[in-house]
């Protein structure tokens, strides 16, 4: 007999009713008396378990009564459908044979655990309620992504992980190399000589695909990338790993109004498809993790996100009265503290913030024709703040080298980015949305590392 | 007015006759005499251009005549349809606006270039024929793996990139360091002091997550892992690039057969998938690229893979009366033209080679009841030979502990992979598809650099 898979009992559960039916999976719990007895059976394909109840007239009724857990077990079984009872079902067991046994030194034992002692067993805790709900969601929520950009005809580009140029400038990254650490060979300008590496040069591990696939967007006009990027700064927070996803969307013929309509498009498409696709798991983070998170995440779904420039925010930042940790100035960063401001007191929904200084922002943005604004924006949420940051990409030679100039970055470096410009540089634009933040937001788990499953963060690489 | 995709027009052009649109794209040629010209348009939507009629009572007809190729315009005129042209229909414009020029230098002219000239502009090739279709194909392949784990209920796992483990035990690997190159931190053992690096220990690039996947398998039953892989292997051949991009399913409840039929059905569906989605760009690879392309496509889909031992494909080979370049002798590997003549000649289909030797495979690999041989499986395919190895997992602790041993691997290190094999480790099984490979095998392409947006081996890291 074939085993028959546990999400699809759920789903269709009138079909196998007083059914004899196998299902396989780990024990959760068993409870037994001397007559009869309970297990728990979870066989990860669903987050909820079935109900099995084994009897005295099973030959190994003790065995099975003594079971520990995350034993995996195979039980053949009539389903019943119990109306009155808390579970909609259950498998009244006529065979329970062992896979394998789990040693009574199972760290996951039915308790409460603490998230930062189930980090430390990063291989176990997806067996747990908590955890199988967050990498569910987070694969379900992966696969909305490909299916919002594939059903619109966007071109799926994988770019490089290994790279040779620092995207934002910004210099924290990771070398890459296969140099002998020991025995560092030399020029004959006593620096490291890099054309020995495997590469020939200085490789680093890539902080985002946006300048590479900006050329796949002169070719296919949409485009979007999702994959590893990686950031080596130093800060030990929640809300920063040094390894994680980003999904990267590139549009040609296109600005930043069409850049915000396309975010904001795809942020509903995502939390729309997770919804719909995994209930259980929200209503369990509803219930355990977050109160407020099917409100907030159908606030985000049903309202038209908002719209305020960068300038018009400061003002209302400084006449809201609030006192702020950090001062509210024209030309300075938002903080996290404004950007809640914002969207939870000042707009109650998702606000775009458009048209930041362009000395906070990156050299690729296009220069407004007031010559102090590039046409940047960010996105931001209730309960977090940032989550989406993109804008119209330069696309004017002159200007785009202009800015590179005063940002210190060298035009041969560029060579092949600045090409997109002399070569039918249509104006285009794009956004960054990183994929853990958008996976905490679905969640209400307030820690990056909780959502990655091996997460990486300065000093820890286990597992 | 809306800019209608070209892809939209080709999909369903009958409801665009005789209407005016507005499309936009590259120029990929112009020819104009004194009254009128035509332009074959390209938006990047789709692979067929569209082709533009337009007259010299256009104000700017002088100036269209002259565009040179790839110049970004936008048109609006009238959708014809053309029932005794080459095409199956134009646009008659009416306006015509240049959205970008291009310099009269572009590269890309409109001749044959080599597939090595091209790798050297590998931010312009996508706008070619060739690599439009090629990276189309590989992004329609990409979503086509994912459908299909996903409508199965498979979990999407992305496991790290960064690792301390090596999985193959191969150590042809990456180092990931912020150590500063020119002033190595020594410990007390004038070792390097890597408790001073980012991690606190020595890190790599991943070469496969399926340690990591495995421990998910144990809590979702079925899951899979796409992502990109990394070898330091300085092997300069068509075959090997330093970065590309992999897919490893792990299964649980199930062994050796389940996972050959899981990988034929993949295989199978991933094919299809592409076949149905990308029918003008197989079209076109036939055409000009591998003429035995859909045949063998085709019989991929179409046949049942056969299976043979490894003892017995020696014995084939060593009875076939071929002269091998290699001797085929019990306990060494299969070369590339051993694995040809198998699927090639001796099957003429894709076949599965099953138990080899347990001294030429990897440690996690399920011991065979005779002791010589383990539980593996690759598949080999017409025309390219090995595309997929996999294997049932060694399930039991102690023979797995003895196999590390015995291949000098500590027990410390894989703490978390021996924990699986203590708390309910049932048998499972998974395998790997080099992901290029298969986009290889799908478009005729020869060389892995030509279906890689921005390739990386020895010696190249460009762009």
């Amino acid at each position: 007999m074939k085993a028959t898979l546990i999400r699809e009992i759920f789903k269709d559960t009138a079909s196998y009713e007083n059914q004899q039916i196998k299902v396989q999976g780990w024990i959760r719990t068993v409870r037994a008396s001397k007559a009869f007895g309970f297990i728990e059976l979870n066989d990860g394909s669903f987050f909820k378990n079935v109900q099995v109840v084994f009897e005295e007239n099973l030959s190994n009724f003790k065995e099975i009564s003594k079971l520990s857990i995350s034993t995996a077990i195979t039980v053949v079984g009539e389903l019943v459908i119990t109306p009155n009872s808390k579970q909609p079902f259950e498998i009244k067991a006529v065979e329970i044979n062992v896979d394998a046994l789990a040693d009574l030194d199972y760290p996951l034992q039915k308790k409460r655990h603490s998230f930062e002692f189930l980090r430390e067993i990063a291989h176990l805790r997806p067996r747990s309620n908590t955890f199988s709900a967050v990498f569910r969601v987070r694969s379900i929520a992966a696969y909305a992504v490909h299916r919002f950009f594939q059903e619109k005809g966007f071109v799926y580009v994988h770019t490089p992980i290994i790279t040779t140029s620092d995207c934002e400038g910004a210099g924290e990254m990771f070398r890459v190399s296969t140099l002998d650490f020991h025995n560092m060979p030399l020029n004959e300008e006593k620096n490291i000589d890099f054309t020995k590496d495997f590469f020939g040069k200085e490789t680093s591990l890539t902080v985002s695909g946006q300048l590479n696939v900006e050329a796949y967007a002169m070719a296919f006009r949409n485009v979007y990338t999702f994959g590893p990027t990686f950031r080596a700064e130093n800060s030990n927070t929640a809300r920063h790993a040094a390894e994680f996803w980003m999904i990267e969307p590139e549009i040609s013929f296109a600005d930043l109004q069409d850049d915000m309509e396309l975010a904001e498009e795809m942020l509903k498409y995502i939390i729309n498809y997770v919804l719909e696709n995994a209930p259980d798991e929200i209503e369990f983070f509803n219930n355990f993790v977050d109160k407020g998170l099917k409100e907030r995440l159908n606030l985000v779904v049903n309202s038209e996100f908002g719209k305020v420039t960068y300038t018009e925010a400061i003002d209302i930042l400084k006449n809201s009265g609030e006192q702020f940790e950090y001062p509210v100035e024209w030309g300075s960063d938002l903080q996290t503290e404004h950007e809640r401001y914002l969207t939870e007191k000042a707009f109650k929904k998702p606000l775009f913030v458009t048209d930041y200084p362009k000395d906070i922002k990156a050299f690729y943005m296009k220069l407004n024709d007031d010559n102090k604004t590039v046409a940047a924006m960010d996105l931001l949420v209730p309960g977090v703040g940032e989550i989406i940051g993109g804008s119209q990409r330069e696309d004017r030679l002159d200007i785009l080298e202009e800015r590179m100039t005063a940002m210190g970055l060298s035009k041969e470096d560029y060579w092949w980015y600045l090409d997109l410009r002399k070569y039918g540089g249509v104006k285009h634009a794009g956004f960054g949305l990183g994929f853990e933040r958008a996976i905490m937001y679905m969640t209400g788990i307030t820690n990056i590392r909780d959502v990655i499953s091996y997460p990486r963060t300065p000093k820890t690489a286990e597992f």
